[in-house]
């Protein structure tokens, strides 16, 4: 095969920021500047002289189609990590690699889960779900009641609050996404607006607080201010179309959009209105994040505006020099994503990456921005903001309003503390190879 | 338990079409008239006066986590429906069960598939692409190449051109959703804009024409005008977040959004640059659709605007008069939908449906209509209208075009002609019953 043709004719590039970030739109639509953009780092493998080989797949009939898909079992390390895999009487974190999938969605077989005390196997006929406390008319609802009931359908995301609990740390701990970031995923939710519930049930005025009730073997329950549900919480009883998983909290959950994940209640099966929160086992303990002074938060409901760059990142390996595509999401508890900065000289100098659009409120968001490797050392990071006029806080503010720890965290499944939204960064060496640092 | 308290105090509802069609926004943020639909058919069972009950899966913990999620064991008629079941050496089609989904979204393990050949199991390492022909230079890519070019992600049908070909029948099939519009599907695509590779190749100008070919061990090709290329035609590598389901072309595909899933070739291996169409199999006899005269088309690329109720629909059955959500898709390859109008006296008054939005071009778009069953027979259908102004034919004036059957089709899954886009109605009997209707 003979070489591609250099760049020789190619219109010089845009840099927009240090160390290679280009123009976002500068590859698309305007070829001539990719293949300049490849300089010697050629991405494609050349010309094709020779005709194309017929592998054995294009030689004999493929495989029976199965009634549900599955992926190829060349995607096999594209699944959840457990932190329990033996399911022992414990929680159990089934974190999402992020770092492998692309787009806004994340399919529902990946969709991160925490369960407390195991998935109930629910009969959906059998499940009630009760609204009662500080209304005109408690009421009872079984799915089938539900499912004639207006629906909507919305892109949100739902993250723990304890996720990305290993950024406290005190130096950086050498993790994938997938394990510092996995616990946050994003669907397409539809269900009915518990305005439409709660209205109906009649709500007296001088009710303030809901609090919301799983059918799991813990009864899982949470506190929220009642103007939430006036706002845009929902039951979901589909994710990405289909009923939930059961890991999701099938037959129905609360949706709570831009929450902690906890709060968004599973196998949901009561909600009390109520004039003041429940104080409730994991509202009490587990999800009060601690302060520098030693005083806790006592209620932190909102996933602050965050982003992260999921390719390239720890793990993967640049061969050669020449064009990436720098890829990553970024979400907001407060809005829709507005604009993000990538930097490649970790934030000396930054560049608008592009932003897929039209962006949801409360959901992922993909960002891209071209770069051209040089083969140099380069520390990647990104920085979000949000339609509310939020921004992600530099690390060393956000450290010291928050903290960090004395000594580093060693499990790179720890939770050093909760609600991380600062910046992530990615360090790249001369050999390609990518570590975790710090900026 | 005491009954619910009766509509007494609800305010009139606004009916805007006959046998009951509410007005779209009737029921979302009016709790009280909800609970006037509601009626003598009360959605909810009542009141909860007595405790919950603890069933069995509120007393145990529950199952392990799996690190890929499943759906639930009660969800099990939720599958594709395959028309080969035993993948004998003949074309296998999967259908959607489309009338137990919502939202727009089709979760991978369900979107439709038709393979000519069974699925090839192909290993990523050894595929390459190539693109050649009429072409400065030719070009070899392997997957590893691919994933380093910039990528954009957006929500996009898939619909084979036979889809609904029941629909021909002279007399109305009784057979679900499923049956007849289950190869249709929609995702979320992520991938490499072609014309950024068309770009890298270099195009000569007197190129009016591209073949694709398949992997697969048919090799199934077909004939693309070039022009789609420049427009919004991908290669898609990624699938609701995820890379590829292998019975969606695992791993990679071409992806002509709005144009007939056959063109959408899998598998791609190769992209050839021509004057001319090639004249393929495919695009010569399968997918060249006959007209009344007994002439067939040459070519029939789009998938004309359409829409279809998925809920309530033939299998299902309405218990109680009272209220429910009509609810469907609609969608169009050649743009965004704009209108939906629903009808529940069979054509005869119309009410606009609620769309979900914002609504994306050639993408599956949810459309809502509350509506108070009065217990007598009613006759559902929709009809919808995109952004190019196209809209969808009512049924003589597409059979006077399009031409049906001599004799009842009486396969549910037969194919008596392609492309259909006209109303599809569903007859409720006054015991609740649907029946497969024209009108």
């Amino acid at each position: 095969m003979s070489k591609r043709r250099n760049g020789g004719s190619a219109p010089s590039l845009e840099f927009v920021a240090g160390n290679g970030l280009l123009h976002r739109r500068a590859l698309l639509g305007g070829g001539i500047a990719f293949v300049g953009a490849l300089g010697t780092g050629a991405a494609s493998t050349g010309v094709a002289a020779e005709p194309l080989k017929d592998p054995d797949w294009s030689l004999y009939p493929g495989q029976v189609t199965p009634v549900l898909q599955t992926p190829s079992r060349f995607e096999k390390n594209v699944v959840r990590i457990l932190s329990n895999p033996k399911g022992e009487p414990r929680t159990q974190h089934a974190r999402t690699p992020l770092q492998y999938l692309n787009g806004s969605i994340t399919p529902n077989s990946l969709h991160f889960s925490i369960l407390h005390s195991g998935i109930p196997d629910i009969d959906p006929e059998q499940h009630r779900f009760v609204i009662h406390g500080m209304v005109r008319q408690p009421l009872e609802y079984t799915v089938a009641d539900l499912l004639r009931y207006p629906m909507v359908t919305r892109k949100h995301f739902v993250e723990c609050g304890g996720n990305s609990g290993t950024m406290f740390s005190n130096e950086p701990i050498q993790a994938t996404v997938q394990q510092i970031h996995g616990l946050a995923s994003c669907a397409e939710w539809t269900g009915i607006l518990l305005s439409t519930i709660i209205d109906e049930a009649g709500v007296d005025p001088k009710a303030r607080w809901m609090v919301s009730e799983g059918a799991d073997s813990l009864l899982v329950s949470r506190s929220t201010p009642l103007k939430k549900a006036y706002d845009d919480a929902m039951i979901a009883l589909y994710q990405n179309g289909e009923r939930l998983m059961p890991g999701q909290g099938y037959p129905m959950r609360l949706l709570l959009p831009g929450y902690e994940g906890n709060m968004n209640t599973k196998f949901l099966r009561r909600i009390k209105i109520t004039d003041q929160p429940g104080m409730t086992f994991y509202e009490t303990r587990n999800y009060s994040p601690l302060l520098p002074s030693g005083k806790a938060y006592r209620f932190y409901f909102v996933n602050e505006v965050k982003s992260f760059i999921t390719q390239p990142s720890f793990g993967m390996a640049l061969k050669q020099p020449g064009y990436y595509q720098i890829s990553g999401i970024a979400y907001s508890g407060t809005g829709r994503i507005e604009k993000v900065l990538v930097s490649a000289d970790g934030g000396k100098s930054w560049g608008e990456a592009a932003v897929e659009g039209p962006a949801s409120p409360k959901a992922f968001t993909r960002f891209t921005m071209p770069w051209r490797w040089d083969g140099q050392p380069a520390v990647l990071t990104s920085r979000a903001w949000d339609d509310s006029g939020a921004m992600q806080p530099l690390r060393a503010d956000f450290v010291a309003a928050r903290g960090e720890t004395k000594k580093p965290v060693k499990n790179p499944l720890a939770f050093a503390n909760q609600h991380y939204n600062s910046l992530t960064a990615w360090g790249v060496d001369s050999e390609g190879d990518i570590k975790h640092v710090y900026v």
